[in-house]
């Protein structure tokens, strides 16, 4: 058996992490991050006529990208895992739908990246494939039409609520075979997936849809916490830990669970919600959220720092809050999820 | 590698189906399959306020009668694999969070069973995990009050137009170690996967949301093809080939793809849909479709026929439709696909 403790497995034969590409809006493109960026489309309707088919469009993007980057070809490529926030998965099914690739739809809501990281990369240890496109995306408009007010409603936002990133994430995971015959490998150094620890489904009871960041933070806790045990390890032995989109609300409830588990992890931490806009100068409130924001800040920023030398290794920890708009309407819990990914530089 | 052609893996350690549960509503309870099922509610609310909160306790339910009809301990278990038609699976998230286990939530539509056994096979036979719980479920007002009208309405249905199942079903897979710890093994033959076939995006143009069965065939004809081309085989190798909803419009499509490729499976071809209700005495038109009509026939009905001898080996293969309100609204497509697993019994 490969699982290591209760919750966690680690990798006899890491994959690798073949390339990636990140597709951002014009708010990311102007954010902190916006340089790391691989695509920017300054439209928010990226050619189409409505916001669920502009994040296809952006998931279409990304998975072509991430193709071409690497010089892996779509024959080589056995699944892509991926998903959305959109009801049934509308903007990925659409999205991935021309390449032809075999497909598991997955849904994480924003820890999506790190489900389908997490899953690819067993297919491939597994040997059941080569290689597998991961891939991920939100966009803000269509997200507030499914979870919130139509746009042009105008509704005022508290300061606890985040602002989806409008993106796309795509990662191709594979194994040695693959990666020799990639005709483009990623500048720098190799990355490997070491392990994996799956989440559980973390209840605090919170309600409220504007203030994410704390449905999810006692998820990012558990699956962290979980982590250290599981493989034996604290907050010194990661150079980073990084989680998707608390935003600065949640994060500082989750440095809070840590430090009341003994286990602190705020000068390690980094939230990809809070890194992605400069909540001074961007009018996002507590940060950035969606599926896209920990998947673009993986694939734009984060691994390019871990191949060019600054990071030896991260437990990349993806946050999603399994709100939907019915359940809001019913007056039920945000219950929360996070799935731990151990990236190792090679 | 453990694939098997283009689309296709073949296990060399296939893993067990250690135990089997479904759960239905009355309706399906008085179909020609009532007397195979685990459990009939008569309740449809079953005692809960909502419709989703029913189908999230149906869920309940199947997991946690197949832990002791299979008399497999919870903490044997290493990870549910499920997910429901609800927006942001909402039905799955509340259903599974009391048990604890780490979650992995997808969404395939009504193929979500096919999807989940193909992921639990992996991580078992790729030692992720020595046992994984695949749920799925369906619930008919729930589903009519998400993708069409609110029952209140009542709204004519037209003839090619299917009902979806009101039932949750749960199977857990396993190693052979996790089997001989078992306290209460399956009566009758052991099963196992044998192989899986993962299917593409299938889209015809299909645009009726009353016509579910249409989207879905040719779906389930690529699957059945890809399955015969990567394992070299035919529709005379398979005692059975069930589809999981297409209903009798549906099937009738089937049947006609399926002689134009050269590949005629009438003969062998049973589709869960036309087999849980009596469609000359229930008023559900085309038949029963839905996450849990192709769960609860697979774990109430075929397993058990397995089990006692009547079949050696099927082709199991539960088709989805990737329709949601908006894309409907929006005037797209219909999107299908499907997962082909290869059940056999030892």
């Amino acid at each position: 058996m490969k699982t290591k403790g209760k919750q966690s497995v680690e990798f006899p034969n890491p994959p690798y992490l073949l390339g990636e590409a990140s597709v951002v809006g014009k708010m990311e493109g102007e954010g902190p991050l916006g340089k790391y960026f691989h695509e920017v489309c300054p439209d928010p309707f990226v050619g189409k006529k409505t916001w669920e088919e502009a994040e296809s469009a952006l998931i279409e993007k990304a998975c072509n990208l991430v193709l071409s980057n690497s010089g892996v070809k779509r024959a080589d490529v056995n699944y892509i895992v991926g998903g959305d926030l959109l009801a049934q998965l509308m903007a990925t099914s659409f999205g991935v739908e021309n390449l032809q690739i075999p497909f598991f739809g997955i849904y994480g809501a924003c820890s999506t990246m790190g489900e389908s990281l997490t899953l690819s990369a067993m297919m491939v240890e597994g040997e059941y494939a080569q290689g597998v496109l991961a891939v991920t995306s939100s966009h803000f408009a269509g997200a507030e039409k499914q979870f919130r007010f139509p746009l042009p409603y105008g509704n005022q936002r508290p300061a606890a609520a985040t602002w989806t990133v409008t993106g796309s994430g795509a990662v191709i995971v594979g194994n040695e075979e693959l990666m020799a015959r990639q005709k483009q490998p990623a500048a720098g150094a190799k990355v490997v997936i070491r392990g994996i620890t799956v989440g559980r489904i973390t209840d605090y009871g919170i309600k409220d849809s504007m203030n994410m960041g704390a449905a999810m933070a006692p998820a990012a806790a558990s699956t962290i916490a979980a982590n250290f045990q599981d493989f034996g390890v604290g907050a010194e032995d990661y150079d980073l830990i990084v989680t998707g989109d608390l935003g600065v609300v949640g994060t500082q409830i989750l440095h809070d669970i840590m430090e009341a588990k003994g286990l602190p992890i705020r000068k390690k931490h980094l939230d990809c919600g809070v890194e992605i806009y400069d909540t001074s100068r961007q009018d996002v409130h507590a940060g950035g959220s969606g599926c896209g924001c920990s998947a673009v800040t993986l694939t734009g920023y984060l691994l390019r720092r871990m191949r060019e030398g600054s990071y030896r290794r991260i437990l990349f920890v993806p946050t999603g809050a399994m709100l939907s708009p019915v359940s809001f309407h019913e007056e039920l819990t945000i219950p929360g999820i996070a799935y731990g990914i151990v990236l190792e530089r090679r």
